[in-house]
């Protein structure tokens, strides 16, 4: 697990005008892509994309808000930690999972509730998914709970999945990834039904080719209040989505 | 036609290291690129997509340069005037154009070159492709050129294509697009047949969605000594490939 160093002093004021307010249900789109708009390299590949101090700024980021949410594909993938390692801010995964195809027993996340590095996940379900007895009360053991919210078209509803959040007294969620869950909310947001208030994209200076996995939603999608801080390799952009 | 508004004065120095020097063969790959990775929202709709001051920065770079280069896709799609209007610098324009699929008289380049506000383009096609002896005379007297090239396997081959343009007095090429031209030139490059000195990518702040025309090379390039720049709405990207 690398180190983070020290946050560049530019970023803090240059990030605040784009972090959650206390008490407003808040949600952050963050990633990090290449010049060509890929998240990893191909389907499976965990990528290495942005610095070592826009990785610093992620658990910064994380440090802010009171969960961090990414799809199936991510937990399969990259088998992440989703913790904070930032001012020791406790963070709680959030993991969109329709059919429960993720293991949670034996995950890194699970690894880190165990050494009392992170919280137990939330994990969201489609309403008729079966959880065997066993792994539930495993999971609300550690702390965590499977949330159930029914699909229409196979799509949770954004709005509904963050209120079923806010139930549990989240008031702010960091939304990572990966393509998918980007894509969903991009178009979500753009049918006018806005629940994405702050965009961060770290834009890092490679191209990882057409076999990556892209994010380019389904429609159209124009943010605003534009800003952009560039680092020693990449650059950051903080955007308001209407 | 949209006016140039004043170069913004710390956009110079930023580009300085990144232009040609004078006698020696150089190379700038530039284009405007959404967040997505799209140059265009769609096959053969023109997209405005950077500010109007890195649209200055366009023909200021254009200054700096010899010849502009785009594919048949631009020529056909946008009918683009390829001239300099930033210090009435007199650029050549060069089409990749391996059939001869496009129709030089009446286009807008034709108009630009009759109306004395820039040079008649380079047109290059497949040794094979035949040219009508009025289109040939036509081109001529314009004071623009067919150059015939080998193509292998329905490629030219991007050194060879520059060593010709080279025989006639081009010393600096500026490449802008569209997707296939650069996809193209950055496979050659990631192949270590490196032709390509300076990469000048600019980000605009916007995703045009999956319909879009997209930039994504078929192999992993990683340009090094990366340096951005922001203005008022876009990001640039200034970078070599080696
Ligand atoms: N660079 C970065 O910042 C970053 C961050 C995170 C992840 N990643 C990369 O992203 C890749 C994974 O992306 P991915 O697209 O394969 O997977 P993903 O987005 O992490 O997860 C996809 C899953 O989420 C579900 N989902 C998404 N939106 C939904 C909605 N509104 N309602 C119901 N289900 C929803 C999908 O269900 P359906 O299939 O039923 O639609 C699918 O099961 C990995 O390679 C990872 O490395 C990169
Ligand atoms: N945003 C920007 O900065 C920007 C700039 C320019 C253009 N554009 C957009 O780009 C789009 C057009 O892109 P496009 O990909 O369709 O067309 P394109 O790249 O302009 O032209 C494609 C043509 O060039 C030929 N070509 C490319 N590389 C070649 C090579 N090495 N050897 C031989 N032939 C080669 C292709 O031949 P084959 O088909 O035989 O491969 C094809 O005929 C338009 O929508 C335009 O608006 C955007």
């Amino acid at each position: 697990m690398s180190q983070l160093i020290p946050l560049p002093p530019s970023l803090e004021p240059f990030l605040a005008l784009y972090l959650p307010r206390n008490g407003v249900p808040f949600v952050t789109l963050t990633y990090a892509q290449s010049l060509d708009a890929k998240i990893a390299a191909g389907p499976g590949l965990q990528t290495v994309i942005s610095h070592l101090e826009t990785k610093t700024m992620t658990h910064y980021l994380r440090s802010k808000h009171d969960a961090i949410l990414v799809g199936l594909g991510t937990v399969l993938s990259d088998d992440p930690g989703l913790n904070c390692r930032y001012n020791a801010h406790r963070i709680r995964p959030v993991v969109v999972d329709p059919r429960r195809q993720w293991v949670y027993q034996g995950s890194r996340i699970d690894c880190t509730v165990a050494s009392g590095d992170g919280l137990a996940p939330f994990i969201i379900i489609d309403a008729a998914t079966e959880v065997p007895k066993a792994a539930d009360a495993y999971l609300e053991a550690a702390g965590g709970r499977y949330v159930r919210l029914e699909r229409a078209g196979g799509q949770f509803d954004w709005r509904r999945l963050l209120d079923a959040l806010a139930e549990y007294g989240i008031g702010s969620v960091m939304v990572e990834g990966g393509a998918k869950v980007i894509n969903s909310l991009l178009v979500y947001q753009s049918e006018g039904k806005g629940v994405v208030d702050s965009l961060i994209v770290t834009v890092g200076p490679v191209y990882l080719g057409d076999q990556g996995v892209g994010v380019s939603p389904m429609k159209n999608v124009w943010p605003s209040s534009v800003t952009w801080w560039s680092g020693v390799q990449d650059s950051v952009m903080c955007a308001k989505l209407e």
